[in-house]
C-alpha cells in the first residue's frame, strides 16, 4: 500500500511519502512515490502517488514528456495549480482507460497529491481522485492524504492549523507517517519529505531510510512520550456492578 | 458505524463499545451494542456487536430465548468460551441466511466481540466473524476490535501487555474510543465500559454520555498531553535543496 500526506500552512507546503509497493504480501518492492518538477525559478511543483504503479508511472512519464516536447498543455505551461490539477486528472484518466479494456479484476486506479507554487499565485495542494476531479485544502483542514490514511490522521487533526510553522508541519507529517508504518506493514521506508517555504521557490528534500538515526530516534521518542502522556490521564471513574 | 474493543490482560477483561448506529448519515440512532449475560455466579459473559442491526438484534434475541427455554445448547450450557463462540457463530450465520434470499444489495453481516469467564476456565475473549468462525487473543496481541478499528489501534499497540493492570487497560480502551470518535462521526456516545477481574465473576459497568464530565475531561486532557508530547519531539534534521 502507500501513505502520502501533503500539508499547506501559511508558511509553506510539506509533502511526505513512503516507498513501499506491494502486490500481495509476497511481492513487495521499494519505489519512490514523490516526483519533483522544478520547471524554473517561478514554478516549483511536487507530485506524490498512490494506487496502481503502472498507472502512476505512465502518468509521470507523460507529464515529463509533455514538458520535454513543449506540448501546448504541460506543467510548464499551465497558468495555475487548478489548471495543472485538471491536466494531471485528464492524463491519469487516459492512462487508466488505456488498460481498462482488458476487463480483468485488477484496479488501474491511482490517486495523487499535487502542489507547489506557480508565479505570484499562492502555494497550494490538491488531491486528484482516480476519476480526475480534485479537491484542495481549507483553513479548517489544512492537509490532504492518499492511501492508508486512517492511522496517521489523528495527529494531523490535533496539531495542524494555518499558522503552524513549516518545521512543525514537517515534523507532524513524519509522526503521522510513523503511526501509519507501525500499524500497516505495507507502508514502509525510505520516507521522503519535501518542504517549500512560501515564495521561496526552493524545494528542500530529505530521505529517511529504515536505519536513519533521526527516524529511529523519532519513533523511540514518540513511543515514550505517548506512554508518558497516557500515564498522566485521569483514572477512570468508579464503575457500578452489572447484574 | 460502530467501534468496539475487547482487552484480555492477566488481571481480567475489558469491553468498550459506542452506541451510534447509522444507515447513511441522515439516519442516525442510538443503540447500545453491549449485552451482559450474567447466568450465575460461575458464568459471566459479555457480547458486543457491529454490523447489521437487525442481524445483531436477532442474534441477541435468540441467545436470550435459548437460555430462557432451557435449550440443549445455550450460553447457560456450553462448557467453555470456545464452544460458546461456535454457538454464537452458528446463530449469527442462521440470522444472516434467513434474509439473504431477498437478494438485495444490503449486507446482513455482523461481527461480535464475545468473552467472559466460565467456571474454572481462564477468562478469554473472541472475535466472531460474519462467517461464524472466530479468533482469540495472544500475549503479543491482547486485544480484539470490530467496526471502525484503525483510528484507535495505535494506542492499544503502544500500551497493552498481558501484565497491564485492569484500570490501565480500561483507560486505554476509552482513549482508543476517544481517538475513534474524534475522526469518525458515525462512532459516538454513550460509551459503555465493562470490566471483569479474573475469577471475580463480577462485571463492573460504566456508561459515559456525551456530556459526562469525566469523558470530557479525558478528551481535553488527552488532546493537551498529545500536543505537549509532540512539542518535545526532536526537530527534523536539515533537508537538502532538491534540484
Amino acid at each position: 500500500m502507500t501513505y502520502c500526506v501533503a500539508i499547506k500552512v501559511d508558511a509553506g507546503l510539506v509533502f511526505c511519502s513512503d516507498s513501499r509497493t506491494n502486490a500481495g504480501v509476497d511481492q513487495v518492492s521499494t519505489y519512490g512515490k514523490m516526483y519533483h518538477f522544478g520547471i524554473d525559478a517561478q514554478r516549483q511543483l511536487v507530485l506524490t502517488s498512490a494506487g496502481n504503479l503502472a498507472t502512476t508511472q505512465a502518468v509521470v512519464s507523460r507529464l515529463r514528456k509533455d514538458i520535454k516536447d513543449g506540448a501546448e498543455v504541460s506543467l510548464a505551461t499551465v497558468e495555475n495549480l487548478n489548471d495543472a490539477a485538471d491536466y494531471i486528472g485528464e492524463v491519469s484518466l487516459a492512462a487508466q482507460e488505456k488498460f481498462a479494456n482488458s476487463n480483468s479484476n485488477v484496479s488501474f486506479e491511482a490517486s495523487f497529491l499535487f502542489g507547489g507554487q506557480i508565479g505570484t499565485e499562492a502555494p497550494g495542494i490538491n488531491l486528484i481522485y482516480p476519476q480526475g476531479n480534485h479537491i484542495t485544502t481549507s483553513d479548517l483542514t489544512p492537509y490532504l492524504q492518499i492511501g492508508e490514511s486512517k492511522y496517521g490522521k489523528p495527529i494531523l487533526d490535533r496539531i495542524l492549523k494555518p499558522e503552524t510553522g513549516l518545521d512543525t508541519a514537517a515534523l507532524c507529517a513524519l509522526v503521522s507517517m510513523d503511526s501509519t508504518m507501525r500499524s500497516n506493514l505495507t507502508v514502509g521506508p525510505p520516507i521522503e519529505l519535501m518542504t517549500c517555504a512560501t515564495n521561496s521557490f526552493t524545494m528542500l528534500h530529505s530521505e529517511f531510510n529504515a536505519d536513519n538515526e533521526y527516524l529511529r530516534e523519532l519513533t523511540r521518542s514518540w513511543d515514550r512520550l505517548i506512554v508518558e502522556a497516557f500515564l498522566q490521564l485521569p483514572a477512570v471513574s468508579s464503575p457500578i456492578p452489572s447484574v
